[in-house]
């Protein structure tokens, strides 16, 4: 069966109509409910399906048992005119980071900077899709999280010892598209050395090591995934679990998984850090934009390598995709699909594609 | 002849006086002149030769010829409460860099966070210099420049097109050493590089390009640097052009390179984007320290890989060379001595190790 045959396509307005209206019936407020299934069609869109309406069964059944809070009460622990800390309440890492995003914003149109952590929160899905949203405010955003496991070995060890944490920048342009990096600090993220051992391929030395803490080419002997750049991405992750962790009064990534028995919940839940920048602080924004718009086009006109058909800039390709698939729809693989028909069916939500 | 038969060992004391001395004699104030020395020794006490004082005769005459402003008049040219724009009147990059950091600092006693952007300046040595200022304020510095020239490859492209951009991030700790990460975006220093050439030394693959657009492990062969771990390296580099240039009124390094003969020199010359997070404002800084600790001492107990004796966390190798140096000396090469003499000679301040 090729993947065409696998995949279904689907709607993007349905598709997030379903989704809301899945929050809904679990308790989250409709308002809520439409962005974050905004927010998970966009990574849909975006060829990202990982980090996309794929989690949106395990999201809403997390919310069902009452390990997600649906409602949550999102409490301000720290105020300060640049920056925030808040209590996610256990919520849906979208919802929290929804509201940490927006704070940050408001903060940076006062001040110039907003950083805002959330500590106790829960899996938000694409770093990209909450500094994404600094988009539209002319502003420069930024997030970051510890939501991942030590699955990584810090540089020079054998052992897992920090997570493959997500780092996400968004920069806006004027007519063309932004400029959006989503990067693990990892060599690969572990979906993509599961995937490889699901359909039995190999993977390129340099992306985990075994448990001798040798490099190795088959993927189900990868105990412990290596840095990006050795240590260059072990650095970075490191730095990206301060911002999360103990900047926000919670614990490193290391501490949870080795000595963290007795720490209270909310300082072992996942955390996110988001700053947005607010351009028209600093500079003028049509001049920013043109300036994007002109290196963007240059960088365009680099010679290709062999390999490449093209030289494109970081979230471009992503760009391309979306246009195309708001026109034509979006492929699902047929199990996602029935799991989500299935989950609708079992709360009452009916399937428009059907 | 051996490393050490190159080397001449100086009191990091004398080095620093010496070197000041030399700044002040072509203008620089005392207090800024002592500030700059310090800087420039506290990279050779880190074993960073390339950005340390190494650098000072070249610095000085720069200021001999006019080409640096060795009394810059450093103006504000936006203010807001959290962030600022400074115009660094072609000063030295670290007196300029001095002043941005102090600002950032200062902004973030008041309201968590500061941002300053500095353009106009030259090349102010090695991020970590003053991304480590935030540390005695118990904040987290940030710091990265676009004082290079292109010569990484964005990802796919086999053409030079983005600079090898150096970001650094501090974060102190308790008692133990502080996190210090200080990378440039590209796969490795053009000066690494460079040094392979002059030994007649392979490199390893994945370096750099020939004029082919293949990876060569020849260095004589390099035209283009290629970028840390792809696209990840390769989109922190325009991301970090990004923040320094057109976020300031700037160009992109690539612009300057191709399309900027017609523009002002402000917005051609190199600039700095710094950031300083006061972490008291979001939590309790023992508390913080504590945690840094804790991790630390957990990371250090990963086992070591193959071709490792320990792991290290960012930055501790040179914290312990620093310890070891300040003891016993900096070693320096004959070559750079004898420069640093010539000019003290010329300049007439008396070298105290003579």
């Amino acid at each position: 069966m090729n993947q065409r045959e696998q995949e279904t396509l689907v709607n993007p307005h349905q598709l997030q109509h379903v989704c809301s209206q899945l929050y809904q019936k679990v308790g989250v407020a409709r308002e809520h409910a439409d962005t974050i299934a905004q927010m998970q069609v966009l990574m849909d869109l975006r060829g990202v399906p990982s980090h996309a309406t794929r989690g949106v069964p395990g999201y809403v059944r997390g919310m069902m048992n009452g390990d997600t809070n649906s409602n949550p009460d999102i409490k301000l622990l720290e105020d300060n005119p640049a920056s925030a800390l808040l209590d996610g309440d256990r919520g849906l890492g979208h919802l929290v980071a929804l509201h940490g995003m927006n704070l940050a914003i408001e903060k940076a149109k006062a001040t110039s900077i907003g950083i805002v952590i959330v500590r106790n929160s829960k899996h938000f899905g694409a770093a990209s899709s909450h500094a994404m949203r600094a988009l539209e405010h002319d502003m420069i955003g930024f997030a970051t999280t510890n939501g991942t496991g030590v699955n990584v070995a810090v540089f020079g060890a054998k052992t897992n010892s920090i997570g493959n944490h997500a780092l996400a920048f968004a920069i806006p342009a004027g007519e063309e598209p932004p400029i959006v990096l989503d990067m693990a600090c990892g060599a690969a993220a572990a979906g993509r050395i599961g995937t490889a051992r699901m359909y039995d391929q190999k993977i390129p030395f340099g992306w985990g090591l075994d448990e001798n803490g040798e490099e190795t080419d088959d993927p189900s002997k990868v105990t412990a995934i290596l840095p990006a750049a050795g240590p260059k991405g072990s650095a970075l992750a490191i730095i990206m679990d301060v911002l999360c962790g103990p900047l926000g009064g919670g614990l490193m990534g290391i501490n949870k998984a080795y000595n963290s028995r007795n720490a209270p919940p909310e300082k072992i839940a996942t955390a996110h850090f988001f700053l947005a920048i607010n351009i028209a602080s600093l500079t003028l924004v049509d001049q920013f934009k043109d300036e994007m718009d002109e290196q963007i086009r240059t960088t365009r006109k680099a010679k290709p390598r062999r390999g490449f058909d093209r030289v494109t800039l970081p979230g471009e390709i992503e760009w391309e995709l979306t246009q195309e698939r708001r026109a034509n729809g979006i492929p699902l693989h047929k199990s996602q699909v029935q799991a989500l028909e299935e989950l609708a069916d079992e709360l009452g939500v009916p399937i428009p594609w059907k």
